[in-house]
């Protein structure tokens, strides 16, 4: 099945996509953005790369398309940008709707193997067996061997995961304010621990810090943003990218970790949106756009 | 009365500040944000000009803030943005949530003389009177002798009503999507009827196809940015730009109104972001930023 195109709006000469499609591995109707620069539209252009951007606790693809403000760089440089949904809605599993960081807007990029949950939230093979596929087969001018992935806060955590496992698909990763170690974390606990059950050893499938160990890709640097006045950090101990730059060491991504602490900073796009130019740029090197 | 700093957020290497105060000229409280560049902090800088900018029906200071992305260029030429909202809030005149476009969220930028708006709705003396004053009383650093003015859709309005009554107090103009003949649309109608009464000699001395035959300032363009695909525009003709371009022939305005229409944009915050470059660009010249 394909994309219902729910809205196009033109941005920086290229085109914001509002889609939706019926997913067949959550079982739920899916929302995602794909935002096409203007390259895409030009006569003749080459097949473009594609930013695979996740998004935190609650979003929808909206929030960020909105408040991020990837387009002028993706337009800019020449890639496109695709925002998935955080978890699947409306699946109608009991209790999904009672926290906001449990269940519906955080699926955690993982595919969940405890009931009632295994049914439908499966966002790690949804994004990459269903959503990623459809969308080069929709988009045929987008290069689906062509991708980098970015996200933030829990799809920070959700870039590091999918890169780290995945490094014949993904180019090039970045993240901002991570959830780093979400073994370690109470957003991380309470995700794992519903979704994935007591099992430790399910858990370190999904944890960059442990993931880092046996990574098999090239030794390409990961540019991380951490804002310093960010509460999630500084108090909660919720992101802890520090775990992250200490586990790559003996790793062989030891001394890549290229962790920026940025002063006074908190969570919101507002810093987000600081430091997109920079991802962008970090990302456009590794798709041969620079 | 001064400010009370409701939020302090790190954005772009400046600051956005959330900021809310009791309004005597409203007798509300009124919020605003205020966006200082880093600029501001810098050790013996010299003062500030300020970009006054206008928000469209509906909005507070917010949505402009996260969506229409004026600080990264705000902070490469040095200026504050200063974000007040569409009206006042919580002033409990019966009637006045009871439509989108008219009443909360729905100010007009105009002193209201018909009962029973004249007590709360003045947001045209509030700002000059008083919200700007106080920027520059709390905020020593910014320079109210050196102020553009900016706005969308009704903050268009807004924007080009304020400029050509006040040459003395704006130095430029630029408009996104304006209500530029506010007499000869619904939206406009509704709101002068409402809050002016049916004098129609009381609407031209708010109507910028009335004003622009009168302006005493200098001779500058105003830019103008209209997307073609903006339904208002095309469809509802709420915004008719073309009126001004028209009014100003034979003004001393002739042939300096800068309209530019943007194949295929609509209405919204992605218009906006789209050309903020543009209209900051066109506004620190005249800042003598560039």
């Amino acid at each position: 099945m394909g994309f219902t195109v729910d809205q196009s709006i033109k941005s920086f000469d290229g085109r914001l996509l509002k889609l939706s499609h019926k997913s067949e591995v959550t079982h739920t109707e899916m929302a995602v953005n794909v935002y096409l620069p203007q390259q895409y539209f030009a006569e003749g252009s080459k097949k473009l790369p594609i930013l695979l951007y996740l998004s935190g606790l609650t979003c929808t693809p909206n929030n960020a398309s909105e408040k991020a403000f990837f387009q002028p760089y993706a337009n800019k440089y020449g890639f496109a940008v695709v925002y998935p949904d955080t978890s699947p809605r409306g699946a109608n599993v009991a209790g999904e709707d009672d926290s906001w960081d449990f269940g519906t807007g955080a699926g955690f990029y993982l595919d969940a193997t405890e009931e009632p949950w295994s049914k439908n939230y499966r966002m790690y093979t949804y994004l990459l067996k269903e959503l990623l596929p459809l969308i080069g087969k929709e988009y045929e001018r987008l290069d689906t061997t062509n991708i980098s992935i970015c996200g933030h806060s829990m799809g920070g955590y959700g870039a590091l995961m999918l890169y780290l496992k995945n490094p014949d698909i993904f180019n090039s990763c970045s993240a901002f304010a991570p959830i780093a170690n979400p073994s370690n974390c109470q957003w991380g606990q309470k995700c794992f621990g519903n979704y994935l059950g007591s099992d430790k050893a399910k858990w370190a499938q999904y944890d960059p810090c442990e993931l880092i160990h046996n990574f098999k890709g090239e030794k390409k640097p990961i540019l991380i943003h951490q804002g310093t006045a960010d509460n999630f950090y500084r108090r909660d101990h919720q992101l802890q990218p520090e775990n992250l730059v200490k586990a790559a060491k003996n790793s062989p991504l030891d001394g890549l970790i290229d962790l920026k602490l940025v002063d006074g900073y908190d969570h919101s796009y507002y810093f987000i949106s600081s430091f997109v130019a920079d991802h962008c740029a970090f990302h456009a090197k590794y798709m041969g756009l620079d």
